[in-house]
C-alpha cells in the first residue's frame, strides 16, 4: 500500500499535433495517482478537503524519457516519500502499462493549506499515519 | 457593443494528433467569448458571481464548419440572443481572423443559479439592461 | 454491444472554480465513450486512423442536467444512432454511476475524412457493419 | 528581445474547485510564452515544425508562488538561458499584471527531434542566433 499503481488511458484530447500526449497532461495524471494513493491509505481527498484543509502544489519536476500515443494505457505507480506538518512530496514513475518502457519521472511538493490559501500545519494524527507510510518506501 | 469580437491565438496544447484544434478545445473559447461580452455591457463575471449568482451553461450546440491549426489567430464573435430571467443565450461565429473563413457557429443557454446551483430570477436591474440589448441585435 | 457503458472518475483538473465539473470536460468523456463503442465492435480508433480516416466531429449538442464533483464515478452510455456513407451520429447519456441521476444527455455528429481533412465516403464493408449496429438499437 | 512578455488572461475553465487556477494550466501558458519568444526572434515554431524540427520538452521545472484567479491578467516574462545543438533552456516568471505579485517561476529544457521522435542537433544557423541571445540575458 506505500506504492499504488493507477492506469489511465490516453485520451484523443490528451494528444497534440506532434501525434504523442501533450506534456502538460501527464501531470494531470499525476493527480490521478496522488488522489488513489491517498484513497488507499484509507484519505479520501474530498474528506482531507471537506475538512478545511487541501495539499497546495508547491512544487512540481518532470523529467520526460519517452512518448506516448492515443489509447496507450498507462501505468502511474506513486509513493510518498517527505511527511512533514507542513510539505508532504510524492513521486511517479510513468511507464507503458504493456512494455514498461518508462515515460516519466516525476515529483510534486504541496503544502496544507486552507480553503483561503492559508498554510497550516497537518493534524498530527494524519502526519503519524503519513511518516509511516514514507518509512515503509 | 451588442456584439463583441474576441481573438484567441490557438495553444499548441490545444491542437490534437488529427493536426488540428481539438473540438472541445472551441468551447472554452465560447467561454472567452461570452466574458468579453458581459464585460463590455459593464457586467464583470467575477462581480456577478460575487453578487452569488452564477450563469450555469444548460445547453451547448456546436456546428463545425472547418478546421484550425496552431498559432492561428481566431475571431470569437459574440451576441445574447435571448434573455429572460430564468435563462438567457448566446450565440458565436469563430472566424480565422485573417481570412475570415468560417470555423465554428455555436450557441449556448444558461440559468441564472446561486452557488449552490439552485435555480434563481435574474436581478431585475440586470434583465432590462439584457433585454435592451437582445432587442438590439 | 450496440450500448456499451464507459466509466469515468471526475479528475480534479476537470472542475472549476464553481466547485463543478467545467462543461467542457463532459466533451472530452463522450471522446472516451465513442472510443469504447467502436472498440466494442471490433473498430480500434487507432486502427481506423491508420488506414487513414478519421471520424471528424461536424455537430455536437449537450443539454446539462445536473453536475458532478470531484471524484465522481460516471457512467458514460453510448449508441450510434444513424450510419450513412457520408454520416454517422452517436447519442449519449452520462449518469452518477452510483445514484444513477442523470447528469448529460448528448449527439455527436462524425464526418469520415482523409488526415488532410477530405470528406470521403465509409468503406462499404464498415458502413454495412455500422448499420446492423444502428438497426439493432 | 532576450526577454519576452506575454499576456493571458485567466479563462474559467483553467480554475478548478479549489477556486484557483489549476496547477497544470500554467505549463500551456509557458508554452505561450515560449512561442512568443521564438517569434520575437524571428523563430516561428510553425515554420520550425515545418522544417522537420519539433522541441520535444525533456524537462519542467515549477515552483509555485502565489495563485491566480479566474480573470487575472497574467505577465509572463520568458528567456533562453541555455542553447546548444542538442538542447536549449527557458526560464520564466510568471506575474499577476497589475500587482506584479510573483505567481511561478519556471523552467523548461527542450531537445530538437524530428517528427518521428528522434534526437537531432540543431542547424548551426539557428543555434549560432539562440547562443547570441543566450549571452545577452
Amino acid at each position: 500500500m506505500t506504492v499504488t499503481t493507477s492506469r489511465v488511458r490516453v485520451r484523443y484530447a490528451e494528444t497534440d499535433a506532434m501525434g504523442v500526449v501533450h506534456h502538460a497532461a501527464y501531470i494531470v495524471w499525476l493527480e490521478v495517482g496522488r488522489v488513489d494513493w491517498l484513497k488507499a491509505q484509507g484519505m479520501d481527498y474530498r474528506e482531507i478537503e471537506a475538512s478545511g484543509i487541501s495539499l497546495a502544489v508547491s512544487g512540481l519536476e518532470v523529467r520526460y524519457a519517452s512518448s506516448a500515443v492515443f489509447d496507450d494505457e498507462i501505468s502511474v505507480e506513486t509513493r510518498m516519500t517527505e511527511a512533514k506538518s507542513r510539505r508532504v512530496r510524492f513521486e511517479y514513475s510513468l511507464r507503458h502499462a504493456e512494455y514498461e518502457r518508462l515515460i516519466i519521472k516525476a515529483s510534486t511538493v504541496h503544502v496544507p493549506t486552507t480553503k483561503a490559501g492559508i498554510a497550516v500545519r497537518l493534524p498530527a494524527e494524519w502526519l503519524g499515519r503519513l511518516e509511516r507510510l514514507v518509512a515503509a518506501v
